[in-house]
């Protein structure tokens, strides 16, 4: 029997006389996607969600993944020899149990230096006792020979015209933050981080339009670090112009470790991997954690200025009238004879429909285009071999973004292919008053997201249903689609939402093996009024396509959202009426039209 | 000029080599109330509130209060040479860097030891630095002369008909969650605690029905830690057959410290005085922190039994009543050409009306009559040299409630005396509107307070405009009216809310200067439904007194709520009814009649 990627990590294991392995899914800069380059976890396993964490013993292998992938990884993983653990589910034991079980006091288990932020390698070498953790150098360019290489490609910088302050201001920004008194370098490796700080932006990971690369910020430098070649002379002169120091992606270690040792090095430490730690403080500099959370670069991200504002807005038009004409194209494709178009061909159409603005990069994340019970999957990915044709009943889910140069976009519509039942009528108006709820909403300054959470899940849960995963994540501006410290989740997160912070607002419901619903609009929050009781927020709407009205129970919407809706409507046409021709503004007449 | 309570102080503080002390308004058990013997700082400042830290220096004196007593501690902190503090609000320095500013590093800044917890004392150590803290025996008794006694009165025991469970089994309870597998000794501190652990009551606290008390629970045995004289033989009788040991309450330091010195010693570091913790170690016994929110015995008793909810529901028949016939009362009052009660002779009614009750033992709480400008404090207390009539106009705010033999109650009505403001009207349509939103909801099992909160604080912030208290507090079983651990409150609180569990629900808004609006329900949170997705858990109403209509705008309240309302008033009616006479009955149902 041919050696797989299992036996051929249990034989590096045994080498070493290492007892075990985790391995997350993971790259060194810990955003959302990774290049194949660091996809083992598919590699050793076969399972390709995005998140995930893959235990191997000499004996056992296992796979922690949360409820988004549980179906997926239930087939992927059949008969891989690799165990499905789902995540907060009962009887999950956590991985650090599931090892005790399985090895004796003292066995060593080990982590990918470079695979494993310093805090969460800190917290496993805790909760592992008595096993003991240790860090190795890469094992996996040796056992998977097909492993190829990292990918670069060329870099683009972006003006003022779109980002709305140059590195200059943000570094003096990110400076001031940090209010230290001495020397520093402030260490930064989450991609996006670096692609704000420095005005640029990349095509290295899938939808995340970011270059791999590392900064460090001292008092009076930013020290760039990119690949070789991915530069062109115009873009490195406009950076140098601004005061950057650019220098080669694979000198980061170096650079850190050799830097003056008088100055304390800082980084948020769920950012920064064990390597880096190490090499940063191996000549003796001081160590300090950035206790910002997020760190001290993602929370001034998170707050976008008006041009970035403005940035959203113009995209949101732009994947308005692509979405308008798509749903004409659709509605007619449900009325033709001809075979009715698959899932796939829904989301290739509005990709389509996207590439006509010049403005368009890519897509910002993979297009869910799911019919019927696919949909009920929150995070369903297309068997590519087997196109799911829909029907002309129940509902299609269709979750897609897009990255423009000005801006990044996140919107799902859960659209009536024909009949709907009565529970999926009353799900569905749940979830839409529940997002409308969010919507709405007036708060104090200081609120956090998880006070708000249940505006938007509460609505759900009169039907004795829930979605599990959070209501709101923050979106970065012509970045990450999912992009932190904010958020709007059950779970507390002390970071209070703030003027400039764009969220996404997505209630949903998921039934198995029938149906799911989920609608989700991105919403920026925004002063509101300032009375003798404080200051007020509230958030404004950027989303701008039609919402189903055909699967709506008006009563149980109620008048205060059917308001909120038909208002909604009204300035969904009235901004986008001007950008389509007649008939299809006929069309949008009609489909945003008041319920009566 | 003759020497006050400061002054003496100041003396002691010499004498002793300390340069300051912080003194809270707390005595030994930690609750909401404390004696007369035990108000040092209404005797040294003049500030009577329930809530407040004087922190005094040889030169200065400074409280810090919240904002329900920023008001009442205006006026009589007045002349007195005591700064006021406003806690939460801009520019509010914490007391340490108060402290910081005034007195050089390593000075000695002191606290009672019998005043402070073992976790409070602990946080302040280390925050005070460079400034040392060190605790001292209580130096009031000697400074202030006509201090008086600790008063104990005589206890009652409850039998099973009321508690719905006897000691042995709440001490095996205790036993089992603690979980330990050697040796303990538990010690509890909190009154409450103590009664509900011993079911027993007493009277020695304003408003809250406890015994000054302590125990001590290990293995086999519970040590009640009693005054002299304060049980009668057959309560004694009682408490020793279901094998609780009888001791005094002067003993119980000594007691903890002589217990076996290889019995681990336990508690919950908020409710245990360092002077406590400093016996219970004194011969070698190890210390280990009860971890479990607000403890073991109060996460016991925060989640009531069938028993104990029946009390609540006949304690709310029994107030429901009371609270009809003052509100006819009150009604012929304010239509008769005599002169109009005054704020006082309301809620004295309301107690005349419900001592009618044989199971009437006492209010609950200080009660709150307030007309107009009055209601815009959260705990206004009246002044009794200065009567305040009332007038036929704007709002009377009533939050009342009693204790009974098998129950505690807590509600507030907002009253129309006669007309009221458009901006009246939207603000207490919004107030009741948050109220129902919360009473309404359906939520997952494992979801927190803080969660729930903006459903009842989100409606009142549309007129942005907003309370800063918390929307819901524990309420206790023929105990404290504020009881712990579970909260519905703005700040993270990690309890989740659990079937047994019972709340306050009271949104509410203050104009300064104008009026304030606070309605207020108990709500019983109980099992609704479990479905594929989980438990759910929603509330019910145990309040049985009508809500004020005339104030309502019906647009503004919307058809959902107004549903709600209908439906809680035609509850109040059936169950009041057949306990009224006819012409209550008649004015019941007009007052419970659908809104339009």
């Amino acid at each position: 029997m041919k050696e797989n990627g299992l036996d051929k990590l249990r034989n590096f294991l045994k080498r070493e006389s290492l007892s075990g392995m985790i391995i997350p899914s993971n790259d060194p800069h810990f955003g959302e996607y990774i290049q194949d380059y660091y996809k083992v976890i598919s590699y050793l396993s076969g399972f390709t969600g995005e998140a995930g964490t893959l235990v191997v013993t000499l004996e056992d292998a296992a796979l922690w993944t949360d409820s988004r992938f549980f179906i997926q990884a239930e087939i992927q993983l059949e008969g891989s020899g690799v165990e499905l653990k789902k995540l907060k589910t009962p009887g999950c034991e956590p991985i650090e149990d599931w090892l005790k079980e399985r090895l004796t006091p003292g066995k060593q288990v080990s982590v990918d230096s470079d695979l494993y932020s310093l805090s969460a390698y800190r917290s496993l070498k805790k909760n592992l006792q008595p096993l003991d953790l240790v860090s190795v150098k890469d094992p996996f360019s040796e056992i998977w020979q097909e492993r190829g290489v990292v990918r670069s490609e060329k870099i683009r910088f972006l003006g003022t015209h779109t980002t709305g302050e140059n590195i200059h201001s943000k570094h003096s920004r990110v400076v001031e933050t940090l209010g230290l008194k001495g020397e520093f370098l402030y260490l930064v490796s989450a991609c996006d981080d670096v692609a704000w700080l420095c005005n640029i932006r990349g095509n290295d990971i899938d939808y995340n339009p970011v270059p791999l690369s590392y900064a460090a910020i001292s008092r009076e430098n930013v020290y760039l670090f990119v690949a070789e070649g991915s530069l062109h002379l115009k873009e490195k002169n406009l950076l140098e112009a601004e005061g950057v120091s650019v220098m080669k992606y694979n000198e980061f270690e170096n650079f850190i470790a050799d830097f003056s040792p008088s100055a304390v090095r800082i980084a948020y430490p769920d950012k920064l991997t064990i390597s880096k730690y190490i090499a940063a403080t191996s000549k003796g500099a001081e160590f300090i954690p950035d206790t910002v959370r997020g760190g001290v670069v993602s929370s001034l991200k998170a707050v976008k200025n008006p041009t970035e504002i403005e940035g959203f807005r113009s995209a949101y038009i732009l994947d308005g009238v692509a979405w308008v004409r798509l749903l004409i194209w659709l509605q007619k494709r449900l009325l033709e004879d001809s075979p009715l178009p698959t899932e796939a061909d829904v989301s290739d159409k509005l990709i389509e429909l996207r590439s006509e603005s010049e403005d368009y990069i890519g897509e910002s994340f993979a297009p869910i285009s799911a019919w019927g019970p696919n949909a009920a999957m929150p995070h369903y990915e297309k068997d590519e071999n087997k196109p799911v044709k829909l029907v002309k009943r129940g509902f299609l889910l269709l979750d897609t973004g897009g990255q423009y140069t000005f801006g990044t976009t996140d919107t799902t519509r859960t659209l009536a292919m024909g009949e709907i039942s009565e529970e999926q009528k009353t799900d569905y108006t749940l979830v839409l008053k529940g997002m409308i709820n969010l919507s709405s909403a007036k708060f104090p300054s200081g609120t956090r997201g998880a006070q708000l959470d249940f505006l938007a899940r509460g609505e759900i849960c009169k039907a004795a249903k829930v979605y599990f995963h959070g209501t709101g994540h923050g979106i970065g501006h012509a970045l990450c689609v999912h992009e932190g410290p904010q958020s709007i989740r059950m779970e507390e997160n002390p970071v209070q939402l703030e003027p400039g912070m764009v969220l996404s607002n997505e209630p949903a419901v998921y039934v198995e093996g029938d149906y799911g619903i989920r609608i989700e609009n991105t919403i920026l929050c925004r002063n509101w009024k300032t009375t003798s009781w404080g200051n007020f927020l509230d958030f404004e709407t950027l989303t701008l396509v039609p919402i189903e009205k055909t699967a709506i129970d008006k009563k149980l919407l109620g008048a205060e959202s059917a308001l909120w809706l038909n208002n909604y409507h009204k300035m969904v046409r009235e901004i986008l009426s001007p950008l389509l021709n007649e008939d299809e503004r006929i069309w949008l007449a009609d489909k945003t039209s008041d319920l009566d």
